[in-house]
């Protein structure tokens, strides 16, 4: 059997043809123009679906069921995507409205969920017990408990980026001081790396961002600390022990057999994951039993399109 | 049927008969005296249970199985021990000790998974999620999903008390850190109640407390603030902060039907639990859906021994 899979994000929405092996055979994409209806943004969807049953090269009767990513909170149940925090979804029936123009059963899941479930995918054994912390604009966390996702009694749980990091600190985009996301996502290391040049304007960290046209990115502080530079080191140093600090939270509560760092920034390797290894071994609750492993998650961008994929999948 | 529950605790074992609705019919202790050998606290617990057998009342027959709460990490396949904070017990094979004296099927599981497990039997409708938060001497977690304990990969999650409050802040038993448990455990309430008694020798709660012989317990600056004094109001109103910020983080991560809030200290009930909603309120991530319920566990001291008594029954 073929799976469909759709990533809606807050930018793109990513559409694919997934086999039973999680590869991608098939892949499109559009823009998903956010500030529309949801209703215009479902159509969309529909769109790439259509586009992928007609040039996918797979008989429609091979095609097993549609699954949707959804950067919010749904409800399995009927299909119901609840709450987005940035689309015009609101309560929207995104099940029905599919299945109607489709004909193909779809499911639809939160997108820091789908992207835990294809990771996990990916894993060989697969594990029973996995957390996924996506470090980008913000933080996100997906939650595989027995085999299975974990969303909570009301389909949002695993806001794992709203953790204190530092009572009364720095604001947070959900209203709350000191959340581990304002420390430790890729914005807030944007952020670190922009103030630390402009403290020092004459510094090396100033210069390399000045040679590169004042752009900033979360590779900035990596690349030139890499060559070598200590203003840059100490910036790298510092935000992952901030990352660190929510990891070990998340390790002491749920003790996984594996926990995997991803988003773009994973992909710093080594530089990030034998500093951080470090530091969450140093602080991790010790009880004399094996600790989680930490890992970097391997299929990163595609994690949520093969996820949502196969969310029908488990009730094949 | 009836079931045998014991709770291995730092300063007593205390074991029970319980009927199937949770009743206890039969109870007796005895002094754990901790520093001794893991095989003679095993021969403790095996005596208490004989008691139990011997003068319950009840036929050997109509009882289904004995349970015991460990202060630490097991292994349910082999019915293990793994490790023991505060008692002698490392990889010791209490199963088989306890089944080849008693003859009935033992089961053991983390005593605060079985309190959590005793409160959750006490509520009705049983929850599917909820989160048993324990404040005491430390701050112990009991986590059920989808109707079952969690207890990790490892036999240990939910060490709720070792997420970060303040990074950088005060050292924690654990080794760490600005732990939620440095800060809101009732042993943490205690020193700040000592401290800001110290720091204002002339003051209103200074007085209370030398008028009270010089104990302080986490009762003390409860007791005070309740007689509107304002001195003993901040400190309880800073430390339910502090409990606060600790549940924030859990309802986010787990967004649970039911979080509770057990201990002896949760028996101070609205002028702990109004103050803690209020806040809590404030600060969770609000995502539309409904928040989970902040509850008073109502079993209490009796929660780790209902609960232990149960591990069989889930079998059954």
């Amino acid at each position: 059997m073929y799976y469909i899979g759709i990533d809606l994000g807050g930018t793109n929405i990513k559409a694919g043809l997934v086999d039973a092996a999680g590869k991608i055979i098939y892949s499109t994409k559009t823009p998903t123009l956010a500030h529309r209806p949801g209703a215009e943004i479902c159509r969309s969807m529909c769109q790439l679906a259509t586009e992928i049953l007609e040039k996918g090269g797979i008989d429609r009767k091979e095609i097993h069921s549609i699954g949707v990513g959804v950067p919010g909170a749904c409800r399995e149940g009927d299909g119901t995507i609840l709450y987005t925090a940035s689309l015009n979804f609101e309560n929207f029936p995104l099940r029905q409205e599919m299945e109607a123009v489709l004909g193909l059963p779809v499911f639809l899941e939160n997108d820091a969920n789908c992207a835990a479930l294809g990771e996990a995918f990916a894993l060989s054994p697969k594990p029973k017990n996995m957390i996924l912390v996506t470090l980008g604009t913000g933080i996100g966390g997906g939650i595989l408990i027995n085999g299975a996702l974990y969303s909570g009694a009301n389909g949002v749980a695993g806001e794992v980026g709203h953790i204190l990091l530092e009572r009364g600190g720095q604001k947070c985009s959900c209203g709350r001081r000191g959340c581990w996301e304002a420390y430790a996502s890729v914005s807030a290391l944007i952020r670190q790396t922009r103030a630390a040049a402009e403290a020092k304007p004459e510094g090396s960290l100033a210069k390399h961002i000045r040679t590169n046209g004042g752009r900033v990115s979360g590779k900035t502080a990596f690349s030139l600390a890499k060559t070598g530079d200590k203003e840059a080191a100490e910036i790298v140093n510092t935000w992952i022990s901030y990352v660190a600090d929510g990891v070990v939270d998340l390790a002491n509560i749920f003790q996984p057999e594996i926990l995997l760092i991803g988003g773009a920034i994973s992909q710093e390797g080594d530089a990030l994951m034998n500093p951080l290894r470090a530091i969450v071994e140093e602080n991790i609750y010790k009880s004399g039993t094996p600790l989680p492993k930490l890992g970097v998650a391997t299929l990163c961008n595609d994690a949520g399109l093969v996820g949502a994929a196969f969310l029908g999948k488990k009730e094949a």
